[in-house]
């Protein structure tokens, strides 16, 4: 059976060494001293490693049951639930207004990356009635958020979202769910929702269901939708539990993996729902939700293949096989597998990711608290541009990094009781769900790139070169700097072709999507690992207490520059390749 | 529900076109013109596509009952057994003394590919028994041969291999399991096997073991090892089932996929076996049957990935969703998924795949065949150098290509029912079993590559040369030539960097094993494209009457050139870059 420990010492790295969250000038960082996000992270791993690892791998077998519109979790699930909300954890970073701690969005990430990493089909729970909660709290009215947001911050009411039709996933605008008004102002919602997670269950009161919908006036496509909220019961005038909604889980969905996690489909047949944000501004709300889960699925990415991770280690330091040149245990019958030299390039591989995707993570989730906090708008611009590239590449790689962890196992990683095989069908649903990969490739060429004139790739640009420009003060920086500058030359010209070319051959550039999703995503980690370098390097020049970590850190910098970083290079040339052969097939010959 | 349709063009089209098997100079390929093999071929896809298709997703989801020692098969598979059996398609290429059909090993991987991407949990009864016909072919006395092989090749006996224990799986030498001689000249057997692929089933009335185990006075580690056939049931002097022999199933796994194959622990509680092959040279005797197992994994590499292709580019051709540019489907509600670029990419990428992979394999069948039909050495070095690739490289590959094809499906590939998620949770264990890929990579880099002062590899090299040579008098080669030439370049030079780092610092080279394991395998697809380039152009010089296929030949040729190839800089940066970040930290450091 996996275990799993919460990396506390890296973590404590990404927010110290490398942040400098506490000297931050965004309001509530100055409370981010060592010793406080050390206790709160410290607080978070033990009910990660105490009450929902363990539970992991019996949910996954036991599974969600459902029985005439009732959905059971699997055992334990809503003790540990009680267990999460009674800690407070999911008003951690939520509003103080409506009971939240009011805690920055970077430490609810570094807590959701322990939770996910420890039980993902449980955390799905509350992470998505987070991102209802951002939406609410954004896009809702004072009644609205009164009568609402006390209830799911303290996490007495779960939520979820609801765009997903039968006949549309990517392309909303084909949402058929209709919303007719009613004189009270409230709306009938009618219509069918698939793969809606957390849709139904036991672990709440109360699941407020916010749902996209089709209004009278709003015209055809994603013009014509709007957002309403459909609370399972409706609530009271008093604020209590009223009559049950017109809205029932008609089946749950028997999935590759996070079997934990109850994927519903809804019916509306009729159901009272209320304006959220405005009419026929949909959309627009609906991508506040949006954006905050794709930074919650690269949480996944990374999350999920450090908990594979971790146990890989531990079964390469334990397992016997084989001899390796020299020995590392020459009276035993056998050295163990981390004495190979293959397998511990597979380690030093997962190791590069799992560090360098946290790192980008939690500086993504900086930019963020700049954004919201500090109302600084190119930050906002910037996470903007990095989000699909945290989504996306970080969960392409982070399911190559499980199945990675999975291999060093041999037979005993294809066994299901063993685990791994579990983290592996968990850990793919991230590169599908809240957009899939090709659609986060698309956002990021189609939409992101050339925003705002191409504002944030080229602030992105101007980052990486006022670093690299000031790394080369230091000689020792030089297999850091060298090639994360030669890494930003190829996205640069990949940048360009796509600048210059969309105009006249968009289908060529959109066949490059994915291509520069990765060599942007290769980009980004090179600049955390240059930056972790030169924190780590300043470490040992003050006399840490700790040479090793960070002697590991400047050694897995190295790995990640010479044997990953070289990528950018052959995605670049599949970008500039002609799209010709690739568009030359006529669709029946496929 | 998946479905699946023999690719007959495409099988064709290599057997004639690229090999032109019929004017081969080996014994027996005199016969295999096109509609010999066209009826061989169609013949087997009619049983995969009704019989064998059908039961590979009830297969799944139904999986193996294990009570008291008794294996239950899915429903349907004894009967579609039957019909594998009566259709003669176990015997097919097996000898003719013995019952078999005479046809080359060629044949019968062509019908190997269609079978397993049909049901590969299914077709792996009869893929390691075919293993073992071979073992027992090989290196059976007269006696033995005739008393087992007859009803091995009827069908009416399946068989196993028995190599794996709990505490060794590549290392064959901490072997446990104990042969005592017997006065009688038998052994008795006592051990216990783990992951034994059929151990026990109710598809044959018999099954016959291939056990390696350790009789007395062969020394400590592999050399003490010898190979034993131990039927399920002991043969009588009149080659009738006699007593049951000590031999039992005591459990069965769960596990990833392949759940219609029982994979199971076998008990040998002082089990009759027979001495096969020479005592204490029971490694040389299983490794006739590894390496045979090995190919048959590399097909299963492409073969579920082709599968999950098709699969995938109907969806894509169907499911209607955004808008590209331009529109394909102006009057619908939207555009199928193929019409957009990056859909059409995925899918390119897994043709060029599969097709390059079925070519390659194909070509390795077909050296085989010059191997053992006439005798030639060369033939025998080139695809001993090649099957770690076609293992290796082409089950690594093989599941990329499945996870892309599930990944068109969104969320939809993601539910059970679709079928998607079974091809990968199948397609997981061929990079696993029968030598996981690291173990392929070391065996390339550690045997195959120098032995016999590197003839094969220069052979390798030559073979590309020449091809070059003579493509440069059409200038219409130039765009699969070059590329093939300067990735055979990459191979050259990471090949030098292997034998002369080697000696002095084993351990950097060891740590390059997998990236030149991909190096090589990408360089044989460049190849086999630059032949498929080569002889589609002959196609329509020559007038076919079939240009559209050839055509996507070319297009596809020109794809896997411009966009895949190029990974042979990438890997040998990865090669020569120093090991030294990633021998770097101590053990504990994981």
């Amino acid at each position: 059976m996996p275990r799993y420990t919460a990396p506390l010492r890296d973590l404590h790295f990404v927010l110290h060494d490398l942040l400098g969250v506490s000297g931050q000038d965004i309001a509530g960082y100055g409370d981010l001293d060592p010793a406080f996000t050390e206790a709160i992270l410290t607080e978070a791993g033990r009910l990660a490693t105490d009450v929902l690892a363990p539970l992991n791998a019996t949910g996954d077998r036991e599974g969600c049951r459902f029985e005439n519109g009732v959905v059971r979790t699997p055992a334990g699930f809503p003790e540990a639930y009680r267990k999460i909300r009674e800690g407070g954890w999911i008003a951690l970073d939520c509003d103080p207004a409506y009971g939240g701690q009011g805690l920055p969005y970077l430490m609810g990430t570094a807590v959701g990356e322990i939770f996910v990493a420890a039980n993902m089909a449980l955390n799905m729970y509350q992470g998505l009635t987070h991102g209802a909660y951002s939406t609410i709290h954004h896009h809702g009215t004072d009644a609205q958020k009164a009568t609402y947001l006390p209830r799911i911050v303290s996490g007495d009411w779960a939520c979820t979202m609801n765009l997903t039709e039968p006949q549309c996933g990517t392309d909303l605008g084909l949402i058929r769910t209709r919303a007719e008004a009613q004189a009270d102002g409230s709306y009938r919602i009618t219509g069918t929702k698939i793969f809606i997670s957390g849709g139904e269950h036991d672990l709440t009161e109360n699941i407020i269901h916010l749902v996209l919908a089709r209004a009278a006036g709003g015209g055809e496509g994603t013009k014509g939708l709007s957002l309403f909220i459909v609370p399972k019961f409706l609530i009271t005038e008093a604020g209590g539990l009223g009559p049950r909604n017109a809205v029932r889980a008609s089946r749950i969905e028997g999935k590759m993996g996070i079997h934990g996690n109850a994927t519903c489909q809804m019916d509306y047949d009729g159901a009272t729902g209320f304006l959220l944000g405005d009419l026929h501004k949909g959309m627009r709300a609906m991508f506040t939700m949006m954006n905050e889960a794709r930074i919650g699925v690269g949480v996944q990415g990374y999350a999920v293949a450090e908990a594979a991770m971790q146990n890989a280690a531990a079964y390469a330091r334990d397992r016997l096989q084989g001899r390796a040149n020299p020995s590392t245990n020459p009276a035993g019958p056998a050295d163990p597998l981390i004495a190979h030299p293959d397998i511990r390039r597979s380690l030093m591989d997962q190791r590069a990711f799992t560090e360098g995707a946290r790192a980008l993570t939690l500086w993504g989730a900086n930019l963020i608290d700049r954004a919201t906090r500090q109302g600084d708008a190119q930050a906002e611009a910037l996470v903007s541009l990095l989000t699909p590239v945290i989504k996306g590449f970080q969960t392409d790689k982070g399911f190559e990094v499980t199945v990675a962890a999975q291999q060093i196992f041999g037979g005993h990683g294809y066994i299901e009781e063993n685990g791994m095989s579990q983290f592996v069908r968990d850990a793919r649903i991230a590169m599908i769900y809240e957009g899939a990969n090709g659609i986060q490739a698309l956002d990021l060429v189609g939409r992101k790139l050339g925003a705002d004139g191409g504002k944030a790739i080229m602030a992105f640009f101007d980052l990486v070169k006022s670093f690299c420009a000031e790394a080369g003060a230091d000689p020792r920086m030089a297999p850091y700097a060298d090639p994360l500058k030669a890494a930003s030359k190829d996205l640069q010209t990949a940048a360009m072709h796509f600048l210059s070319t969309a105009p006249k051959d968009p289908q060529s550039v959109l066949s490059g999507a994915t291509d520069f999703l990765h060599l942007m995503g290769h980009t980004c980690l090179g600049l955390m690992w240059a930056r972790m370098a030169r924190a780590s390097l300043a470490a040992l020049d003050a006399g840490t207490a700790d040479p090793a970590f960070h002697n590991a850190k400047l050694a897995t910098a190295r790995h990640y520059m010479t044997r990953h970083l070289p990528a950018t290079a052959l995605h670049l040339a599949r970008i500039t390749a002609s799209a010709e052969p690739l568009l030359d097939l006529p669709a029946e010959a496929f």
